[in-house]
C-alpha cells in the first residue's frame, strides 16, 4: 500500500491552484456544526438551545451526512441526545458557530478534489464589540475540521465570517459592507485589497456589496442573515412592508442595488422577496435565564432580534429553515416551496438559535461535492463554473 | 444522494455477525495513536516521550495512514511537532495507550465491513492496583474513534486491554492468566466465562493460556510485550539466558507451553526467541523527573523496567520497533529481519515510551483492512479465516 497523501496548509491562493467556492445550492458530500454549551449565549445553561440544534442536524441528516463537533464535557450527553446517524467528534470550541468558525471549502472540478480555507476568526470584532473573549478555540476550528477530513488546508491573509458571504458559485459574491470593511475586522486592509482577497481565495471576479446587514445584527451585518443566492442569477431577500420598520429602508436599498446589478456571467440578476418575521424582540424571561459575564455580550430584554427567514440550510434534496411560531411562518415556507421546486421543505422551531444571535445557516456548514454535478431538480442552467 | 448509514452501538456479538479479529501482520488501512502528556508518566513534562511517539508515528506514517488523538490543550504543539501527512484529531484521554484503550477492530471477509470493539477500561486495574484515576476519559477513547472513523461499535461486556491478546486472525488468541484472570479486572466472571465472551467477540476457537506476562510488567503481565504471533503458526517469545534472571522462568515456562500447543488449525506452534535487553533500570535522574502525584503509581530509582523487543508494531511492509541503546539491539534487528524478510525494520529509540511503563506496541492501534488478501512478502499460507 502506498503512503497516502496526507493534509497540509498550503501556501498559495485556491483561485491560483484551479478551485473555486461553489454555491450551497450545488450537491453537498455532507454538513459540519457545532454543539452550543456557553450559558451567556445560550439560556437555561443551553439546554433548550441543544435540543433545538439536535432538531436541525436530525433534519439534515435524513439528506447528508452531518457531523457535530462537540466538547469534552459534553461529548457523553451530545451522543444521547443525537440520532445515532449523526457523527460525533470531540472538538472544543468558544461557542457553536460553525458557519463562521468553519472552513469555507473549495472545489477543483476538473480533479475532484475538496479543500478548505481557513479564516482568522476575531468574534466578530475582537476587542472592538466583538461577542466575547477569548475566542482561541474557535480559530481553531477550521483546522481541526480540516484535519479530521483529511483535507488540504488554505490559511487566509484576512478576517473573515462564512456568514459574511455568499456566492453563485459561477463568479459572483455578495457581502456587506457594514461587515467586511468594518474596522473591527482588517483594519490594515482597503476595500480594493480586501477584494483582491476575496476574488483569489473565491475564484469571483465579481463582487457585489450592500451596504448594511440586518437591523440590530449583532454580527454587524452578516449578508447570511439578508440575501442568498437561491441558484446562479437568483436571490433571495428579506423583506418588511412596513415602511416604519427599520429593516424597511435596509431592504429596500438592497433591492434597488441589486436590481440593477448584474452578475460575472452579465445575467441581471431576478430578486425573490420572503417577509421578515415579528419583528421579533427577547423576552423578560429569555433575558433572565441567559448568564451575565464580562466581557460577553449582554441580552436584554426587548433587545430586536434579528430574526430572517433567509438564515436557512440548502442540503441535498431538502431546505432545513427557521420558523417562529409567528404569523408569517407559512408564507415563508410557501416562497420557499415555489423557489426549490425538487426539494423537500422542512421547518424547525428556531427561536432558540435566535436569541443566541444567529439562525440555522449560521450554526451549519456545508462540504461541496466536488465537480459540476446537476442538483436534481434545480432549475436553471448546470452548475459548476466551467461546464 | 442516499443518506448514509451511519455508526451505531450494536447489541450483537462480532462472532455471530461474521466478523474476526485478524492478525495484525494482516494488511492495514491505518494507525491510531494519542498523544502522551501526563508529568506523573512522562518525565520533564512528557518532552521527552512526545519526541518519541512522534518519531515512532512519523515511521509507521511513511507506510500508513497514522492518525493521533490530542488533547485541546496539547492540539497546537502536537501539529508543530508531527509531521503533515500525520492526522491529528481532537481526543480527549487520561494517558496515551491506544492499544489498551482503543477499539480492537474485526472484519467481515465476506462484505468487506471493518467494525470495533470498545471493551470497558478500568486504567489496568481499577481501584485495586491500578494505575491511576480517574480513567473517564480514557474509557471514552474507542467510541470517540469509532464514530471518527464512521465504524459500528460492539460494547463489550467485559473489562480488557487490547495489549493483553494476541491472534492469529485463524482461531487462536495468546493470553495471560496474570492479567485476564486478575480478581482487579473482571472479579464477576470465571475462567470458562472470559473465554466464552473472547471466543464471541474476537472469533476464535482456542485460547492458548500462559501464566504470566514479562517481569514487573506494570499490566500484570500484558502478553504483548511477552509473545506476538508473526504469522499463523509462528510466534517470538522474549527471551533471556541468564537463569538468575526471573524473566528466565516466565520466558523458559512460557517456551514450554507453546511447543506443546497446537493451534485451531491444529498446527504445531514454531516459536521464535528474541532475547531482552538489559535487564534494565529507572535512573535515579528519570525518576526525579516524573511528578510524584497521589492516586498514580509512583515510579522509584532502580525499578527494573519491563524492557521487551517484542513490543513492537506490524505496519504494512514493514516492523516499527524499540531500540534501547543496548547490546542486544542488533541480534533482535537481526532475528526481526529473518523473521519477516518482506519487511522494511525500522528502529526507534523508545526508553522514553518504556520509562511510562509500555512501548510501540502499547502506544498503537491498527485498523485492519477487510478481506482476506496477502501481505506481500510474508511467508506461510493465505491469510484470512475463510480462504
Amino acid at each position: 500500500m502506498a503512503t497516502q497523501e496526507m493534509p497540509k496548509t498550503l501556501l498559495t491562493r485556491p483561485g491560483d491552484d484551479g478551485f473555486r467556492m461553489p454555491g450551497e445550492f450545488e450537491p453537498h458530500m455532507g454538513c459540519w456544526m457545532l454543539w452550543p454549551q456557553r450559558g451567556d449565549t445560550w439560556r437555561r445553561g443551553a439546554g433548550p438551545a441543544q435540543k433545538t440544534f439536535a432538531a436541525v442536524a436530525d433534519a439534515i441528516s435524513r439528506f447528508e451526512p452531518v457531523t457535530v463537533g462537540v466538547s469534552r464535557d459534553r461529548f457523553a450527553n451530545a451522543r444521547q441526545m443525537l440520532h445515532h446517524r449523526i457523527r460525533i467528534v470531540e472538538m472544543s470550541s468558544d461557542d457553536a458557530w460553525m458557519r463562521d468558525t468553519g472552513p469555507t471549502f473549495v472545489v477543483n472540478d476538473k480533479t475532484g478534489v475538496v479543500r478548505g480555507i481557513d479564516w482568522p476568526f476575531n468574534a466578530w470584532g475582537g476587542l472592538e464589540k466583538g461577542l466575547y473573549f477569548p475566542w482561541d478555540q474557535d480559530d481553531r476550528v477550521a483546522a481541526k475540521v480540516l484535519e479530521t477530513e483529511g483535507m488540504d488546508r488554505y490559511r487566509a491573509p484576512l478576517i473573515l465570517e462564512g456568514g459574511s458571504i455568499h456566492v453563485d458559485g459561477q463568479g459572483t459574491l455578495i457581502t456587506t459592507e457594514a461587515c467586511l470593511l468594518n474596522p473591527n475586522r482588517n483594519p490594515g486592509l482597503s476595500k480594493a485589497q480586501i477584494e483582491a482577497h476575496l476574488k483569489a481565495f473565491l475564484n469571483v471576479d465579481q463582487i457585489v456589496w450592500l451596504p448594511w446587514g440586518v437591523a440590530n445584527d449583532e454580527t454587524d451585518g452578516h449578508v447570511d442573515n439578508l440575501c442568498c443566492f437561491v441558484r446562479p442569477g437568483e436571490v433571495a431577500l428579506t423583506w418588511t412592508d412596513d415602511a416604519q420598520d427599520p429593516q424597511h429602508r435596509i431592504s429596500a436599498t438592497a433591492l434597488e442595488i441589486l436590481s440593477v446589478t448584474t452578475d460575472a456571467r452579465g445575467r441581471r440578476l431576478k430578486v425573490h422577496k420572503i417577509h421578515q418575521p415579528g419583528p421579533l424582540f427577547m423576552t423578560e424571561t429569555e433575558s433572565r435565564e441567559i448568564d451575565l459575564r464580562p466581557g460577553s455580550r449582554p441580552r436584554k430584554a426587548g433587545d430586536r432580534l434579528a430574526g430572517s427567514y433567509i438564515n436557512f440550510y440548502m442540503a441535498n434534496n431538502a431546505i432545513v429553515m427557521p420558523l417562529f411560531s409567528d404569523p408569517h411562518d407559512p408564507a415563508a415556507q410557501q416562497v420557499m416551496a415555489d423557489l426549490f421546486p425538487g426539494r423537500k421543505i422542512v421547518g424547525v422551531q428556531a427561536r432558540e438559535i435566535l436569541l443566541g444571535g444567529g439562525n440555522i445557516h449560521c450554526i451549519t456548514q456545508q462540504v461541496p461535492a466536488a465537480g459540476p454535478a446537476r442538483q436534481p431538480g434545480d432549475r436553471g442552467e448546470a452548475q459548476g463554473r466551467d461546464p
